[in-house]
């Protein structure tokens, strides 16, 4: 057989990988120094032109024993590298090292999360670190007490049999994202309460929200405004007073870091209101969420806790590849709704057997262990570690928006709450925004974001490099000032 | 800052990833090593155990800098290797070494396909390949027609601007699996003819079929008898009807390629039911799609090409990691309806400057590109070499039936269709089949399936790697002989 058909596994695996691994570092290597810039030059023609001449016909009659080569050295060459300091558009990491190295085993060994016998290790592992973040979301806002939480759960895959865990243990799901994470609150919210429940966000909640009650045949969802970036907690009062239906009918979403400024809704004055009027609070927390690591960024997110779920995502403050995302459940029979039998996998006598069932921990069958990256981050990291790298990013951000503050040719939106700055070049019309961000992008120079907000377009550098140097954040801005049409 | 926080991609990463690299190689090779058998031993608890003391604080205050080696030597120790010759339950491949290492590259370099300043060059790579797919789908039953399909689409990521594609070419959309293909198949029926769309599926269609109709709110399904394994034309034809509703408000899902047994539906038969009843057609070519590429079985698809869109996934007669699932459709235009707009990723103005607007290729918002993987794969083999794949674990299976039939002590289920041999000791219970799987699983020898069939219980060898020995098919046998209770 030929070489090209080697096993990632086995054990010739990693002797076949070494050799592969080896040419992927290579290729990556050299597309970045033919890119020479953060993203490549040309706009997307010119990228699509590359792309296609160095794949040349998808799929041919004969292999072609160069492609591994020819196509990673594409990617990279057409890339815009996240570890790039002029990379800052979007909430779009560069992943550490250590995590995309940990990645790499859990493509090697493919184990898939649907049952116990393609998963053994993976399934128990996943458990371990769920049930430790979901205890992260929902000990509170206060600082790491060492005695709560520092042991694994009981039982945390949910598993039938001996040994169930007590009821008030919480827990979560790994996703491939805020939007699945989103989708799956909705989804539980429904089951828990009827097709009628219904959806109340804020204006400034991500797309995703209402694109999962438009999925899931809910009816159209109630927009709360949110004139300042956060949800106003008059107007959400006033909302739920109005609205009919009986107790729980009623699921609010409410957001911790916003996509377009980083904001964080008032959680503590959301949750009360939810209470008081009966409604189910889900928190998407995908971009804020990540906070918690940090002693000193943790108190923005108090009220967290009071959330019946909330979404994390650490493929965006977190420094996984994607996807890393989480769905956390304050009550774990939330989640007896995902329970699902198929005889291949989960039959009822294997169960009564021992054999844990996992079906019930997604809406997808196969599934890569996107927990393996996670687990080696946390443990390598630690708290401390995370925390700092938090800290970091935020530390660049609030020093960006001082930059701008400082800059008479720039306006500044507002100081950041976590890492994201708006701004804009003083006197340019809306127009000249959008043209200048196109213009670094498309001649390979930038990435940056934009945002609309109260009708103004501004500028949107998310800064989720901690290895980014103040000098960087200079250099960028003056960038944008050459480049910004007169 | 610490070595633990380098990053994957910029100039450095290279380099900080070769020693993290070579850290996983060498957790796999131990981990392997000490598990000394296609699954750990012991079962559930024992692996559990082994997990946690391997792992201890999940998140401790303080990092560890020997967590890579340690998790992922674990995860390798408590692994159920799909590369082992006595791994053999599920469609759970052991991925090609090519696919693996490439897909190192989508972790290191993180683009995200929600947005084209995300992943440049990673959008236009997916354009290609979801292309090629399409047509290899599209393109009938017949041998390789080297005059179709070998260009390029032309705009295949569904770009606004000019050079639109014509509306006659097919088109595919990368998903994580075929659970995934499955939802998105019955969303667009949904959305084309309405919330009251219902599905019309055989008892021998995946589990996902039913599950993704409740969760898009859609009536319970109408499930049609499948007595040989496949759906029965002359019952679905007599339930097509007698259900009442207009045209186009029953959407049919035919397998090629079922869980069980590996069977595919008469396409042929069903299509034209589909026609002469005005019902929409989706195919579930999870497993049996692959076949496409081999030009000795091809053929067993004859049809496939009539469905509104087909599920396909190369995550398992495909040779890659999870995930790398696909929906492939007909017509383009019926992936209108998940155009969706967010103004920070697909703003009017920028989509009309030609920045390509890629949120309506996917339910999911940050997105990895699966596709690398792939695209490295069909241009390393070439459909040669991956129809050899496919053409050798069918080979497998077939001396694997033979075996079986040839042995008095056991007796076989029907000749395999593609790789699936169901068999079962001749004297024995079903308690007693259901008994010596869960015994070679909990001793750590061999990883076998189940399968109801009319009643009965057969274990179930899916046979997925194309390095197994007909060798390792008597011994597989034999061990299955000798733990058979009595």
């Amino acid at each position: 057989m030929s070489a090209s058909a080697s096993l990632a596994s086995g054990p010739e695996g990693p002797h076949a990988l070494r050799p592969l691994l080896d040419t992927v570092l290579d290729a990556l290597s050299e597309g970045a120094r033919a890119r020479g810039g953060p993203l490549p030059s040309g706009g997307p023609d010119a990228v699509a032109t590359r792309v296609r001449d160095a794949l040349g016909d998808v799929l041919p009659d004969q292999g072609d024993p160069n492609a591994l080569h020819a196509v990673v050295r594409s990617l990279a060459e057409n890339a815009a590298d996240p570890a790039d300091p002029y990379c800052a558009a979007h909430l779009h990491c560069p992943p550490l090292a250590l995590a995309t190295a940990a990645d790499l085993a859990a493509s090697a060994l493919n184990p898939s999360l649907d049952s116990w016998d393609q998963a053994p290790g993976a399934s128990e592992l996943e458990a371990l670190v769920t049930g430790a973040l979901a205890r992260e979301v929902y000990r509170g806002p206060g600082l790491h007490d060492p005695t709560n939480g520092a042991e694994p759960l009981q039982n945390g895959t949910g598993r039938g049999g001996e040994g169930e865990k007590t009821p008030a243990q919480p827990d979560a799901l790994i996703t491939t994202g805020g939007t699945e994470s989103n989708h799956l609150a909705l989804l539980l919210a429904r089951e828990a309460h009827g097709t009628g429940v219904r959806l109340v966000h804020g204006a400034n909640a991500h797309h995703s929200l209402p694109r999962a009650a438009w999925l899931l045949g809910l009816p159209e969802p109630v927009v709360v405004p949110a004139p300042a970036g956060t949800l106003d907690p008059a107007a959400l009062d006033e909302a739920l007073t109005h609205l009919p239906g009986p107790h729980g009918s009623l699921v609010v979403a409410a957001t911790a870091g916003t996509t377009d400024a980083g904001l964080i809704d008032p959680l503590p004055q959301i949750a009360a209101l939810c209470t008081a009027h009966g409604a189910r609070l889900h928190v998407d927390a995908a971009y804020g969420g990540a906070l918690l690591f940090s002693d000193r960024y943790r108190d923005r997110l108090t009220g967290l806790d009071a959330a019946d779920t909330v979404t994390l995502d650490l493929h965006k403050l977190g420094w996984q590849p994607v996807a890393a995302g989480v769905l956390a459940v304050r009550d774990p029979r939330d989640l007896a709704v995902l329970h699902h039998r198929a005889d291949y996998l989960n039959a009822e006598d294997d169960t009564e057997a021992g054999l844990p069932d996992l079906l019930g921990r997604s809406l997808r069958t196969s599934r890569r262990p996107d927990v393996l990256k996670i687990a080696v981050t946390l443990k390598a990291l630690g708290r401390t570690g995370l925390g700092r790298l938090v800290e970091q990013v935020c530390d660049r951000a609030r020093e960006f928006a001082a930059l701008v503050d400082d800059h008479p040719g720039f306006e500044l939106h507002d100081p950041p709450t976590i890492s994201t700055v708006l701004f804009r070049p003083a006197p340019a019309t809306d127009d000249a925004v959008a043209a200048v961000r196109r213009r670094l992008l498309t001649e390979g120079r930038a990435v940056l974001g934009r945002a609309r907000i109260n009708g103004r377009l501004w500028l949107k550098a998310t800064l989720l490099n901690p290895h980014t140097h103040p000098d960087d954040l200079a250099a960028l801005l003056k960038l944008v000032e050459g480049n910004t049409p007169r």
